[in-house]
């Protein structure tokens, strides 16, 4: 719930998006890939120049063995541990998990977040300038795919001289790039750890993503997606989009749990169309609060990647192909309760990998959390991660 | 997925509502109530006049006691076993159910669908004239509960000499009516089959609701509940609150039977924004075809009206003493993959049931249909009703 932050008028959205990046780029470490180093898109297109904007946690040790790489979720962001420079938000989203002492241990490893292609923390995203142009890209800018965002990863990589990570991890889509790692740069990925994912997305969950693209684009102020150079922001759309996906990031549990049929500061029911219930109080303020922090057009764009995703169609349909003969240690994780990536999606995983005679575990965690649980606070994975990596920081030789 | 409509354009709206009701009125039989007889509505206001639009199949027998009623859901009409004025669609929403010697059978029995107070095929709602104005109500009209909706389907079988009803039945919102009128007139319901429902609408149900209102107030057209008298009509807003809405109207499994990931009219993804899943596709369609033949505050009353539901509150919050020594014959019906009223929500009813002593059956039917197998081909259900219906004609001597 956090605080309470308002929507900028439509006609400042420009500059204010404008101050935003500059802001970013101010906190966030960037790198500049330019016109000798373009990026291949799976669509065919080439993309130069661009820039990866990040953050590190920890220190890279000398045989350079200790790296790990979080890859976040369709809204998530580099600030995996620090604080997020729009919200204010202290100790970034998985503060929980990432830290000294804490199960991916900043006093051990050398921690990489990279905001991923297409998003709007600075990274480039349809909301930077098209050199082409010198007008934002809007829908100009290529469609990209999962796959893209992890090459664009894996410059970035290159460039702070990594040859292999220690652990790729990551939940939801965060997991999806996982998995692309591991099968597109198996020798490069000792360990890595997908949570609450799946190997393709599924007809229910791209529906939920269409209908949140087509509120955007529903939205006046869109404009076709050059919203920015109209001086707009279709933040009705987007706020639209995010109540409708944030009720899928919870479970009907928690919903019941926390919220039930209880009223909004008030003794009865209105007999109007007031958020009566705390059910309507907090989805609207999820709406409001994203569309301070979000870019429409890359919430289009990276939607759509996921949507995309189909790891086992690139290796003739066959999942288990996408990890023959690898040699990375894989943990699973998936949640009771979770109904977007629910368990027999990642299970799938576990399938392929087992037929690929891979090095696998598997945990469903019970809690009533759903798809968010990766997110919060849940002991049990905390306390699987912690294990599964350390056992593996000894495989590596980092415990000695 | 049947035929494609377009949207009318907006300056026409008005004209096109105005000529819907006027066609609808000339199709279906209209009982109107006038200043001597308003319907008191549970939010305090009284609401006069009024007109309820119905329409009935078979025969009412000499002793009166063979009338069913059939109560419909949020998008339903009065149209079960007939011809959809606006649509076409020729045989009705229950066409399977409805009907000579089917489990609803018309031969034997006498049955009435009323269209629901608040609704917009020619039942009194938002879309008609205020007489206090002589403009549409908008928002102005009152909000109402599945309460006031009974009540006013009370009057029409007052009206139509009817003391008490052989059979009451209707899924989801239909259900919610169908325990509703076991509940307030319990002398007048000899056998209620609430189909898919649940006594109280969840916290998930409500957020659902409410993302579909917010997209439709986002709706410039909205223009405040008063697009009517503004010549517009909130078409894209409605949209996508159906399309949000009908994803919850399926399952899982369903979506991935029928649609999985494959692709609409093309070998391969197009890297853009158009509908390349046949998901997409049929979701749009679906968005499309909606908003032809549905008004928009309509849709924001009714929903509200489901989110207000709540039996039990209006006895002491004990379920059982909304049944308190009922002498109607009960038959409860759920479906295994229906996550919007899961059979946990049903077998809630069927304990207060059985607390209440009352005589009930339950029936959880396996199918991979979601919520929506109410409206569809499910031959367990047919078979069960028609036993249930049977039985109960049997005892009320409909069968000698």
């Amino acid at each position: 719930m956090s605080q309470h932050h308002e929507i900028p008028a439509d006609a400042s959205a420009e500059a204010s998006a404008a101050s935003e990046v500059a802001r970013v780029n101010a906190i966030s470490r960037v790198e500049y890939f330019g016109p000798d180093t373009p990026l291949a898109l799976d669509s065919g297109v080439s993309l130069s120049p661009f820039q990866i904007a990040y953050e590190t946690y920890g220190s890279l040790n000398a045989s350079k063995s200790n790296a790990v790489l979080i890859c976040h979720a369709l809204t998530g962001d580099q600030y995996a541990a620090s604080r997020h420079p729009l919200t204010g938000k202290p100790g970034g989203w998985w503060a929980e998990m990432v830290g000294p002492g804490l199960p991916i241990d900043t006093d051990r490893f050398f921690v990489i977040c990279q905001n991923v292609l297409g998003s709007c923390m600075g990274t480039t995203g349809p909301k930077d300038i098209d050199p082409a142009t010198d007008k934002p890209y809007g829908l100009s800018f290529p469609v990209i795919t999962i796959g893209d965002m992890v090459r664009a990863q894996a410059m970035l990589i290159d460039r702070l001289g990594i040859e292999d990570l220690f652990c790729v991890i990551g939940g939801s889509m965060g997991g999806m790039q996982t998995l692309q790692w591991a099968a597109a740069y198996p020798d490069r990925v000792f360990s890595a750890i997908p949570i609450a994912t799946a190997a393709r997305h599924s007809a229910q969950n791209i529906a939920f993503h269409e209908v949140g693209r087509q509120a955007i684009m529903a939205d006046p102020d869109w404009h076709g997606g050059a919203y920015l150079a109209e001086g707009a922001n279709p933040s009705k759309g987007l706020a639209v989009a995010r109540m409708a996906a944030h009720i899928t990031y919870l479970s009907e549990a928690a919903l019941h749990r926390k919220f039930g049929r209880n009223l909004q500061n008030r003794e009865k029911v209105t007999y109007g169309f007031d958020a009566d219930f705390q059910i309507e109080s907090y989805l609207r303020h999820q709406g409001m609060t994203f569309v301070d922090r979000f870019d429409a057009n890359s919430y289009l764009y990276i939607t759509r990647a996921m949507d995309y995703f189909d790891l086992a169609a690139d290796y003739n349909g066959v999942l288990a192909n996408a990890f023959k003969n690898t040699r990375t240690r894989f943990c699973i994780v998936s949640f009771t309760t979770d109904w977007l990536f629910p368990t027999s999606e990642n299970r799938q995983i576990v399938h392929a990998l087992n037929a690929a005679a891979a090095n696998v575990s598997f945990v469903e965690i019970e809690t009533d959390k759903g798809h968010d649980a990766f997110l919060l606070d849940e002991p049990e994975m905390f306390s699987t991660l912690r294990g599964f990596i350390d056992a593996a920081a000894t495989r590596r030789g980092l415990n000695a």
